[in-house]
C-alpha cells in the first residue's frame, strides 16, 4: 500500500486573464474583472502531493525539507511578487489562469522530482476557488 | 491529462432527522439530540468538484463564475435560510442527513451541468463532519 | 500585568428573527431571509475571554477544563441542537439575534465564573459574521 | 453595555511598495521584493468592526446586511481586481502598504458610517501578517 | 453509487524522530530538528474517511457518532498527551513519522470497522505537512 | 491615531505541567493528562502584534520583515522542536503553561523591541485554547 505525502506552500503574485487574439470586447465578456488591464493579484496557496512507498530505514516517503526546497527552488523562488503576465516566461504565452498556472507548476516539478513519485498540485486562487491537476 | 476546478459556496438551514415509521424512542436512540424535534440548524459548507479538459482558447475548464452561478441557482438559493424538512420538496420523504443532502446536491447540479463534465460534491454539516458524494 | 485565556466552543441551533410587534411585512423587509417562517440554523462558534491575575503555584490563570465545563454546563447543553425561539425560555421574548445570543451568553456565565475574572464573549453566526460582548 | 458586530469581506487586488522620492537602490533596499516594479498581489480580506448600543426594537447593533452593502459600494468595489497603484485614486501619492490601506478605508468607512457607532478595521494582507486601525 | 463520510479528531503527543542502526551523525543529518533528542510534539488532527453505501432506514452511511467513539476509544484515547515513542508499544520499535503513525493507525481501525466499508487516513502532522494512506 | 501590525509564527515543542513542590497525587489532579510524565506536545501559533505611529516614509508601522527576523531569532530559534521543560533555561524552573509561556516570550520580546512600539502576545495551544498577553 502506498502513502501520500503533502506539503502546502504559497506565493503572491499580480496577473491578468486577456486572450490576445480577441478583441476588448469579447476578453472583458469572457474573463470580466480578471481581464482589467493593470492587472490584479492572489495569494496563491498550493499543496503538492507526492506518493509511493514508504522508505522503511527513515519511515519517510520523502523528506518533506527535500520536497519543500524543491518547491521553494524551482516554483515560489519564481512566482513570488512577480507578475505573471510580464515577469515569468511560462505566461509570456499563456493565458495565466488557475488551471494553467498549476498545469504549469506541475510539469516544472514533475521534471525535478524522481520518477518513482507521483505527483499532483492543487492551487488555491482564492478560498473559495481552487483547482487540481491532474484531476 | 484532466483538470478539475473547485468552487465552495455556503448555505445555512435548519433541519431534523427522523424516520417516520419508526416511534420516537427508536428515533431517539438512532438520531440522538438530532432528532430534537422544533429542528437545529447548521452552516453548510459545499465545495463543488468539476472535471475535464482545458479549454486552449480561455484556459479555463469552465468559468468559475459560471460554475457559481449554477450553484446558486439551483442550490444555495432553494436551501439557504430555509427548513430542509419542511420548505423543501426533496426532503418531504427524505431524511436530511448530510450524505442524502450531498446525494440530491449532487443529482440537481448533475442536470444543469454539460455532459463532458465529471462531477462531485464535498458537504460540511459542520468542520468535523463532512460527506463525499459519490465516493 | 493581567493574562487572558480564550476557550473556543461551538453549538448547532435554528433560530428566526421576528418581532412580534410588528406585522409580516415590516418583519420581512426588516429581517429578510432571517425572517423564513419555519427556521434555518447555524452553527455557531463560541470564544469566552477570561481574564486576571496568572496563579504562581499552578501557573494557570484559570484551569482551561474548569471554564469548558462550564461553558458545556451552562451554555452548550443548553442551546445545542435546539431551537433557540421554541426550546429554550431566554429567547421566549427575546429576538436572537447574534447580538442578543452573545449577551445572554455573557449574563449567564457572569453569573457562575467568580468575581475577580473579567468576561467577554465572541460568537460566529457564519465566518463572515460575528458579535463580541461586551464591545 | 456596548456590543460589537463584525463583517468580514475580501478584494483581490495589485500593488507595489515604491517611494518615489528615493532612488532605485533604497527602495529595493527598504522594500525588499515588495518593489518588484510589475507589481505583484494579494487576496485581501478585510474585518469591519462596529460598536455601539442594540437597538431593542430589532436585536440589532446595526443590520449586518445595510454594514455589508457599505462596504461592497465604498471599498470592494473600488479596490476589487484593481491595481492600487495604477487605478485608485487614494493610492495615486500614497503607499499602498497595509497600514496605509487600512487608514483609507477607515477613513473612507467612517464618512458613511453614523456617528453613533464606532468603528475599527483589520486587514489581513496574509494569513500571517495582518494590520489593524486604529489600534 | 457510493459515499463518503469524514470525522476530523485530533491528539497532542510528543515525538522523536530516530533510526537506532545509525550513528548520532546520520541520524542529525537525514531527520534535522525532528531528531532533538528530549522530543518535540504537534498538534495532530487526523481525518478518518469511510465510505460504502447508504443505508436507505436512517440516511447514515454510518452514524458519525459510532465513528467518532470508535476513533476515541482506539486511538486517540491511546496517542493524546502521549510520547509516541516511549509511551506507546506501537511505536518503540517503529519510527514515529507521519507516513507511520497514519499507517498504524489505518491499520488499528481496520480490525474495528466493518468490512464493508473502505477506509483511508489523512493525518496533519502541521497545518502544511500532512500524509495520507493509503494513497 | 495608532496603527497596529500583526506577525503570525508558529514553533512544535514538547512540554509537561508539574509543580515540584507538591506530590503526585496532586499534580495529577490538578494537571490532569497535561502531566503525563514523558511528555506531549503542541503545533504553538503565536500571533506578535506591536502598534504605534506609521512612518509616513515608507508607510509601515514597522518593517514586517524585521519583525519576523526578530522573532525568529528571539523566539523560535530556541523554541521550535525543543522540549520546553529539558531544553530551555526559562522553564527550567517555570512551568510551562500557555500563560507562563506568553509571558516569556512578551518579555524577550520587550528587550529587543524598540521602546516606542507596544507589544502583545497572543500563543494558540491548540485551536480551541489559547492566550494573550498583557491582556
Amino acid at each position: 500500500m502506498k502513502v501520500a505525502v503533502f506539503r502546502k506552500e504559497h506565493f503572491n503574485a499580480a496577473h491578468r486573464l486577456h486572450n490576445p487574439n480577441w478583441d476588448d470586447e469579447k476578453n472583458k465578456q469572457v474573463f470580466g474583472k480578471c481581464n482589467s488591464p493593470n492587472y490584479h493579484g492572489h495569494n496563491y496557496n498550493l499543496i503538492v502531493k507526492v506518493w509511493g512507498d514508504i522508505d522503511p530505514e527513515t519511515g519517510y516517503l520523502i523528506d518533506i525539507k527535500i520536497l519543500s526546497d524543491l518547491i521553494s527552488e524551482h516554483i515560489t523562488s519564481k512566482f513570488d511578487h512577480k507578475n505573471l503576465n510580464l515577469d515569468t516566461h511560462e505566461f509570456a504565452n499563456l493565458n495565466p489562469t488557475a488551471e494553467n498556472i498549476a498545469s504549469v507548476i506541475w510539469h516544472i516539478l514533475r521534471k525535478h522530482l524522481h520518477p518513482k513519485y507521483e505527483l499532483k498540485v492543487t492551487l488555491y486562487e482564492t478560498e473559495r476557488n481552487f483547482v487540481e491537476f491532474p484531476a
